[in-house]
């Protein structure tokens, strides 16, 4: 035994990671199932809503790393831990099991579980919500985490924008932590229905809002930030598995 | 005086850099006029085409600095330098002057003319051209240009694929330079002729050749390649200044 189970929602790739400050690089994702938050437009419900819990397969660190090292054809690669809330699971040690081998993982979360296992690994993607989410982010909480990634993996901020107040509230957390580099990404006001995958999403939207906010932060001087947008929607829509 | 002319083909922005390593980052180009290659898609014609000499004005540091100055509002960010070929101009004296203000610069260059300054750069991506472009890459050239880098300006490889010749290509140059971070770019078939920047773009011919890249770089477990498509021409199209 090497742990407790973890509960899978889906594991997938490998596929290009859409989002932030690994876009474009080659990726299996571990999705996990379970949430602490619920977000208003989640764009992963089958791994948040309770209703879809029977889908999340207990997993032993095992089986979980034989289907990541099938998928992978046993090349080391970036293993992304999402969600969900993957920091609810026991994933440390899937990490170390995957370090001994070459492999490299990343987290993202909301950042309101911290755990010491962060400091194991490689990137750490906090990405506390903005307003529109209707959730409330505890500061406190979010600085736990970066204290226990100090030292340890690259740790950028990633925050999802759908209008001035999520800007507003970007440019705060911005402030709070000068020290990370910042990822603003325009929100998909698409999500997908988690009984139905193939939903249309309105590109054209998430485009506009994505030039909005590159004139927001090109007019604030808001240099340092990145902004980019979520490539696997724009070339897969809300599918599963890609 | 502060050095030669430069020959400048365009100055824009701040905007997103919308390709490669820095994908995302608040930016001001300074287009160079000028190119001592001619790719068959060449997508920057205006920028290379000796028809359009007349339009690359040139500029006095002291002019071109007082540009980007204005544009970016005396606020340091990234400058990126791209052209035609933008080592064909003496860069190195807007460099000192910039970083003594702060700011940092990329430059974009197939690899083909070898600067001293280049070590003075932040970051240098070199992106020679595969077989579609018409072009035979001098690799002894390549070799002086990461000579110069080494120890200075990150330095990544950015290859533009079109087809499976291309990407031959892309692992040849990834294989002799296993070192450097590989980003690779789905080609642009549709690029702008340089009297009409409002010609119409491909965009789903674009995104299908981004899926072909994604499938080839998985199928062969090229973990360690980024795929990225030019988040501007998704954006904008093939309009300028942007």
């Amino acid at each position: 035994m090497t742990g407790a189970a973890i509960r899978v929602s889906e594991i997938f790739g490998p596929t290009i990671q859409g989002e932030g400050v690994l876009i474009g690089q080659p990726t299996v994702f571990v999705r996990t199932g379970g949430c602490d938050y619920r977000c208003s437009w989640c764009d992963t419900l089958h791994a948040v809503d309770s209703e879809y819990r029977e889908e999340w397969l207990p997993m032993s660190v095992d089986d979980v790393w034989s289907e990541v090292k099938l998928l992978s054809g046993g090349v080391p690669l970036t293993v992304s831990l999402s969600g969900g809330n993957p920091a609810i699971q026991p994933l440390g040690p899937l990490i170390d099991r995957g370090h001994s081998e070459g492999y490299r993982f990343a987290l993202e979360t909301q950042g309101s579980v911290a755990r010491d296992w962060f400091a194991s690994l490689d990137v750490l993607v906090l990405s506390p919500k903005p307003p529109s989410s209707g959730m409330e982010t505890d500061v406190a909480r979010l600085d736990d985490c970066l204290s226990i990634a100090a030292g340890g993996p690259m740790t950028v901020l990633k925050i999802v924008v759908f209008d001035d107040r999520d800007y507003a509230y970007a440019k705060d957390i911005a402030r709070r932590y000068p020290a990370w580099p910042v990822y603003l990404q325009p929100g998909n006001h698409t999500p997908p229905p988690p009984e139905d995958d193939s939903a249309t999403v309105d590109i054209d939207g998430i485009m506009n809002r994505m030039l909005w906010l590159v004139d927001k932060v090109t007019g604030d001087k808001w240099f340092d930030a990145r902004v980019l947008p979520q490539l696997h929607v724009l070339l897969w829509g809300n599918r599963r598995g890609v």
